[in-house]
């Protein structure tokens, strides 16, 4: 994996080819008040502001400073619109990739795929750069030929086409999704390489589709006997998830739509469960049934996988809910500080509870904490995201977030959590992460207690 | 452009491919409480639930029901994760894309292309359907040669590397962006055959970056003299624009994100103006210089270009603000409704000025109005998606939206505009827009006084 963590890249961002780039060719201050003059000097050769402007590139493509040139797109006529019909991001951004890690499944159709978080601003993943978790691969499915299934305790049980689904009434939200699984390896002590590896197994985005409520509702659901309802989907994994009635007709939607477009083939195209602040293994993708009953399905997937192991040799089951969490984005492991001076730390927080109320940062491993600002909006079961100052002194530092959702529950540190859970366990590790800065600049994932 | 309008599909979403084939295999009410009954009785056949559901699938391929196959996709092992390093949308979506109005201008590098609003959810834009407007065509420029300086009326004009501006605090801000031009159409009552035409020089993203006012703090900008600011383009256009000290210092950002990554080479990658409620030629892209002033710089595009026409044949300079406004989206021109019966009616609303307080819908040519449900969240100078119940009873039917937003504006009528406005404008038309259902279901542009 550790030609995989260059990819992952360094300080200010991602795709390292950019940023080595910035180191060969950065204009220090000093540099700059040289070219200022330089620029002054002979600025009569300027035949005015856009010229001007075209100083930096003189200097930066190696030429003479003293003369003056523009860079090649501004002196020519550039490609059309449309000319991709449906855009892609820049040549230069090829090594923002979602990532698979080799070795951690033995099928590559049964495996992840994890989002560069440390690369991505803001609060919505790019679908492009979702995570991926496929039970048996995936499948871009005719959704002329889709078929949504709702039986069990109805009054009616009913077949409904993309076209019902569409014409009914459609409600849009962000919430973000993460599987149970994210940040596995921090239990048993494996300081994966990455915010990508360690976290990455995270997404966000804006949903489109009709409540699941309307549906039942719509087939006459039992009021007095429908406690769950199972939801399935279409791939050859056939994943079958056990829901609560409650939930259910709380805020569960049956989407079409996610990031304003159809949902991507990789994220259950056409049809998916949104199942707000709950792993994304009940997210059922490729959705074609659901069936209302009176019990839990005790599916494979939810009996045996997807369970919690506990200290004492008991597994829990059905703990679905993903609680508080948050991590630092930027720095983190396998980016490096450039120089000493100020940096803008950043990262996510979320809660499957509600709203984050407040994330501090520490950048001298919980010693001291700072209240770090949230960019708006703050949703509920939605990622925020957090910023706040930083001047590094070029001291070895560790950086830790600690959210606090709406409900007032404070995420745990690493000892904390493993005092209830033990070490065992494989899902929900909602701890705080902390990132070391070394002297060199150079930052890495390392577990303080 | 009728080839055109075709592809931008009919209810209840664009791509024709899809719904077309809808219609060839509709199941109806009647067709389920058969396949129901087939089930039933074959359902000794079935190893489970999984084959339960695959009936719809055994009909809707045209087989006998009594033999109950499973499609394909859900006996097979799908693709693997990281299929895609950065994922498209599905092979059934190809329709779905940004079009040209061919002859809308002589050069296709200084034209626009329009986003899809008609078959678009929620509010994000996707970044590959996102409006292009340029002016001399565009680049995908290497961001380690890209610079930014700010000179002018500063105690020290600086050059900027990519570097050093993403160390500065930065903030991500969800906002829309509409071309001045947008609805330019509809003042000389040419009724522009679909949504995508009509409205789609609109998008809305989530952007990150910079506040410029830290840009000129950061550079000592003169707090006596300094009035005005240019921002110039590194395109061959060299795009100049001038914005008010007391909007640069208020809510502007030079942005490198768009939904969570960088931006896209169409929006200007990497770095752009971002203007919240300011018509889109003031987001300058590929943004290469930020000017301190002391009154406006008359720039080309400011002076002769992007005026409005009065009726008094004066034009108005510098009318920036784009104002409140609304669009049902879907039902829209060049859709079909396929059948009488419910329908959700959607669209979007927007203001300039800040955030949306409500949209009222008309059903019958602005006789009476309900008022709409607003998604949230509802943010300042960003899109607002509304829905809307409607029963089609099959008559010719005139539908509308009307939004007004917090400061109390409501959005006028076609003829309200044109009182004050004239006829001979191309900017600045926020007019309410009216589409006519006839009887066949058949949806078109009309203009209603």
């Amino acid at each position: 994996m550790t030609g995989e963590v260059a990819k992952a890249g360094r300080i200010l961002r991602a795709p390292e080819n950019f940023v080595d780039s910035q180191l060969a060719l950065d204009i220090t201050s000093k540099g700059l008040d040289e070219q200022r003059r330089g620029f002054l000097r002979k600025s009569f050769l300027a035949a005015g502001a856009a010229l001007a402007s075209g100083t930096a590139y003189g200097q930066a493509a190696g030429g003479d400073p003293a003369i003056l040139t523009l860079p090649e797109h501004s002196r020519t006529l550039g490609k059309p619109v449309a000319a991709n019909p449906y855009g892609m991001p820049s040549r230069f951004e090829g090594a923002l990739q979602r990532r698979e890690s080799p070795g951690l499944t033995r099928v590559n159709a049964a495996s992840v795929s994890f989002t560069p978080l440390q690369s991505l601003f803001g609060i919505i993943t790019p679908s492009g750069l979702h995570f991926e978790r496929h039970h048996q691969g995936w499948h871009d499915i005719d959704p002329a030929q889709h078929r949504l299934m709702v039986n069990g305790l109805v009054r009616q049980q009913k077949v409904y086409t993309m076209d019902d689904l569409m014409r009914l009434p459609s409600v849009s939200r962000m919430h973000f999704i993460e599987c149970g699984a994210n940040t596995a390896m921090e239990w048993g002590n494996v300081a994966v390489p990455s915010v990508q590896y360690s976290h990455g197994m995270l997404s966000c985005s804006e949903f489109t589709g009709v409540p699941l409520s309307v549906l039942l509702d719509d087939c006459g659901y039992d009021k007095k006997t429908a406690r769950f309802v199972l939801a399935e989907g279409a791939d050859g994994s056939g994943m079958t998830r056990t829901i609560s009635i409650d939930r259910a007709l709380d805020d569960v939607l049956v989407a079409w739509g996610m990031n304003g477009e159809m949902l991507r083939p990789e994220n259950g195209y056409p049809l998916r469960l949104v199942v707000p602040g709950v792993q994304g293994v009940s997210w059922v993708k490729w959705l074609r049934r659901i069936e209302v009953g009176d019990q839990p399905y005790a599916a494979k997937d939810e009996a045996i996988h997807y369970v919690d192991a506990m200290p004492d040799g008991m597994y829990r089951q059905y703990t679905s809910i993903q609680e508080c969490k948050s991590v630092i984005t930027t720095p983190s492991a396998g980016q490096r500080l450039l120089d000493t001076g100020f940096y803008n730390i950043t990262g996510l927080a979320w809660s499957g509870r509600g709203k984050i109320k407040r994330v501090d940062v520490s950048t001298d491993g919980g010693r001291n904490w700072r209240t770090a600002r949230l960019e708006s909006p703050v949703l509920s079961k939605c990622l925020t995201r957090f910023n706040i100052d930083w001047t590094w002194d070029g001291a070895p530092a560790v950086l830790q977030a600690r959210a606090i959702d709406e409900t007032g529950y404070v995420q745990p540190k690493i000892n904390e959590l493993r005092a209830v859970r033990g070490t065992r366990s494989i899902y929900h590790n909602n701890a705080i992460q902390s990132w070391q800065v070394a002297a060199s600049g150079e930052v890495s994932n390392v577990q303080v207690y």
